[in-house]
């Protein structure tokens, strides 16, 4: 799916890890969720925080860096360097801001393929991201069958439902809400509207955690206190964490930009561009899957993973499900979890000695 | 659980339907939402919409007023005419705003019990409520336990989770970044904040629906177009729909009160005012319980009203439960659900048998 509008020139900022091999057999690409980017196994050069993948890549780790050439570049539509609203454009000489064209998924992907082209890689050994990640994998495969020879969506839709878009447009409205917003035109005008978007990374983020999760961090236990201040502050510790998430996301994040890449997500329904199937998407597909979905994912439900793997079983591709046991929700994929972490080191190896790609080092459990 | 403050004197505005029988024992106390009031049954005096239990109270209905007395009241921290943030302060002579002390589940009860004390009704035949109002219900059966001969607890919880604390924080900060709350003093100033409102809304209205309601009323079908615009407009239904939800808001509620019945919501843990033991807070009562949820509800789910249930059990209270299958998510108790109509009937029917109430019409199904 696209827009029908062109956007040129554009810049793509991407960070690689590990060496690609003699035949440029051996590079996965990681497609970042809504609000990474490309920095996923070093330190953020904004926040100081370790990647946000480091706990799957790295020397030794399932994206073995010793291993594999990795790379991520940051979306179309993003803020970290790839052109996005907070960008230049040429033709005005001020940031984009609503002008620039809408980004679909489609879009993102086929950015993606012109940095794989440049790099001189034909055929990717995998694919792989979580949420609008997976989003990604599932387009990179439907584009570019023959140049994914492994793909992992993970806790991811092949479509986004009605909830997920009324949740992202619950965050859209509180930025434009926003008078520091100006029409999109904040940059300009030299404020930014941080507390809409605030609020926007708050509400999101609770349908990043379970409920039980929630209540197992949580629960009604206050901040700093032991008795209820009966007030609007922040009395209760989930209340706190929030409020956290909340101003320190707006320190890393242009608001624009989470119009932008909220949008391309609402927008994603690769089935409609194959007639209405999914399957058609996939079909003749020789592509190795590896599906992943977590059990208290509210956001992305193991449902919608077994839509995809449906899809993937009327097109005969091999493909392998994992719905991982979890309380964490949908940031599982996120996290160290052990299991997820054995079935993306397991289904690497296997793909690795289809792709005949020698087994030096990763020998970790 | 109370703030500590005290507040005098204060108004409650209510709404009664059918008539009082000589012995006074026919008399229903229902207790409304979290942005519901006292219009259960009639046209509500701003919208013009139909009562929103129309579905079950009135003539020949579950709640008959053929046979009962019904009485609502508009909770207190409320805006339509009960004392609330947005009414006269005395001191001041303008609106309290947040000088309105904090207000609690247990001080709306507390009111409401006065206007029953002096409507002359030492025993309730019945208090009912869903949502907040289910709270009000089970705070009612605590506190007077010789007060209320039965009582219907519905798609409700005994306190209030960290995920559901999180939405309504969501909802206020949303409120509370609108330049135009003015610290909560708008009304001097002549504003409102209706676009922070409409946002609250929108937000908590995504967590009334179930997912399969949202999906199958508006899946990703598109408003009063064939193609998307790839904008930021409101292109699909469901966009448009929240839109909707978030700006008649607005005209009917009070940003103020919404921060205080939010919070009052928040502050409900029944059990903590009875040593930790929700068992203790019904032990010995008499009062005929009847549980009901609904299975889609994921605000408060099937799970906090076995645990309503678990503690009644082991009080020994008499109590049934019903969980209503259905797909529409916690607004099913607002909703014309047969199963849910037939099991308030039912149970009704049984109570007045056991209070001695003559059996006079309400034969309907």
């Amino acid at each position: 799916m696209s827009a029908g509008a062109s956007l040129s020139p554009f810049t793509i900022a991407y960070q690689t890890y590990g060496e690609l091999n003699a035949d440029k057999s051996n590079a996965i690409l990681l497609c970042h969720a809504l609000t990474g980017d490309q920095h996923v196994a070093n330190h953020h050069p904004l926040t100081g925080k370790p990647g946000w993948w480091s706990a799957l890549v790295g020397p030794g780790k399932p994206f073995d860096t010793d291993k594999y050439f990795v790379i991520c570049s940051n979306v179309l539509g993003g803020c970290m360097g790839t052109t996005g609203p907070a960008s230049l454009n040429p033709a005005t000489g001020r940031a984009y801001g609503l002008d620039l064209p809408m980004v679909t998924i489609a879009d993102m992907v086929r950015a993606q393929a012109m940095l794989i082209d440049r790099l001189g890689i034909d055929t990717l050994f995998c694919v792989a991201g979580g949420s609008m990640g997976g989003m990604q994998v599932l387009q990179w495969a439907a584009l570019y069958p023959e140049r994914v020879f492994s793909a992992m969506p993970i806790a991811t839709a092949a479509k986004h439902s009605s909830q997920n878009i009324a949740f992202h447009e619950v965050g859209r409205q509180a930025i434009m809400a926003d008078p520091d917003w100006r029409g999109g035109r904040y940059i300009d005008q030299g404020v930014r509207p941080v507390k809409g978007l605030g609020v926007a990374r708050m509400a999101a983020h609770i349908t990043y955690l379970s409920d039980e999760a929630l209540q197992r961090k949580f629960g009604r236990n206050l901040q700093d206190r032991a008795e209820p201040t009966f007030s609007f502050d922040a009395d209760f510790q989930v209340e706190n964490y929030l409020r956290h998430q909340g101003s320190t996301f707006v320190d890393r994040f242009d608001a624009n930009s989470y119009l932008y890449v909220t949008r391309a997500c609402d927008y994603f329904d690769l089935a409609q561009d194959y007639g209405g199937s999914l399957a058609r998407a996939f079909a003749g597909a020789k592509t190795r899957f590896c599906v992943v979905s977590f059990t208290s994912d509210w956001l992305y439900t193991t449902a919608e993973s077994r839509a995809i793997v449906h899809a993937l079983n009327a097109g005969a591709a091999p493909v392998s499900f994992v719905e991982i046991e979890t309380d964490k929700g949908h940031d599982a994929f996120l996290l160290e979890e052990p299991d997820f972490l054995a079935t993306t080191r397991g289904f690497l190896r296997g793909a690795a000695k289809a792709r005949g790609l020698s087994d030096k080092g990763s020998d970790g459990a």
